[in-house]
């Protein structure tokens, strides 16, 4: 029930993709040579929120998780917005702003889960390291194409 | 601390209110009588955010709160995606879908709070009405326009 639920949110995350695809405007933008194919964002978004879920479930039942609760609801609110600021409003300069709030954010929820789960912390990692993987992207998109 | 941190969730459903807008778009719609003038969106929308926000940071820190808090990240998610999906892919029958979703697992956030803390249920409680109102106008936009 909880991880269905913590899924549910991911769900409403995840279901931006489908409304603001990449399309003509994504293809065209100036891009780093290491940007990942196309097929890789959902495979990998997928594998990240079943992650994140996971631990969220596991961390809600800690007594003195109330705030990493709170970052956890903030992140997925921002990974929420992210999304159709870059690919449906193209703004990626706000959206860069966005992505940084959100690595902070999951940056502290990281650090602070250490203490109450630490096998959940480590489900925080692989999205931790992607958010930094797709920041840097987004800011070279924002540099480039200005 | 903990009110921030939910607020900063709010903030982000609240920011997809600026870049998709009602625009021309929405003002060609079959649209109600009763529907509310523009202005009154913003303004119930933001002590909207400030309740459940203090009603979140209110109940995080009740053991046994969690699945509370993993409904209100799943309300925070499905809020943030409702604007652009409805003000921006203009799909106003999938907003209409993740609007009843939103509904029912706020009638249910609410419902279990009674018992860990009434004051923030009773916070929830205009969120709930208010929803149930966007939700009449949802489906009747989606109705009068197909």
């Amino acid at each position: 029930m909880l991880f269905l639920t913590f899924l549910i949110a991911c769900g409403a995350a995840a279901a931006t993709g489908y409304f603001f695809q990449p399309g003509t405007w994504y293809d065209e933008l100036q891009k780093p040579d290491v940007t990942p194919p196309r097929w890789v964002f959902p495979v990998a978004w997928s594998v990240l929120y079943v992650l994140i879920a996971w631990a969220a479930s596991r961390l809600a039942v800690i007594p003195g998780s109330g705030t990493v609760m709170a970052l956890w609801s903030a992140q997925i609110a921002l990974n929420t917005l992210w999304t159709p600021v870059f690919f449906g409003a193209h703004r990626t300069d706000i959206a860069l702003g966005i992505i940084i709030l959100l690595w902070l954010i999951v940056a502290l929820m990281t650090f602070l889960s250490v203490w109450l789960d630490a096998w959940a912390a480590m489900m925080f990692l692989p999205y931790l390291a992607w958010l930094t993987i797709a920041a840097g992207l987004n800011h070279a998109i924002w540099q480039d194409n200005r």
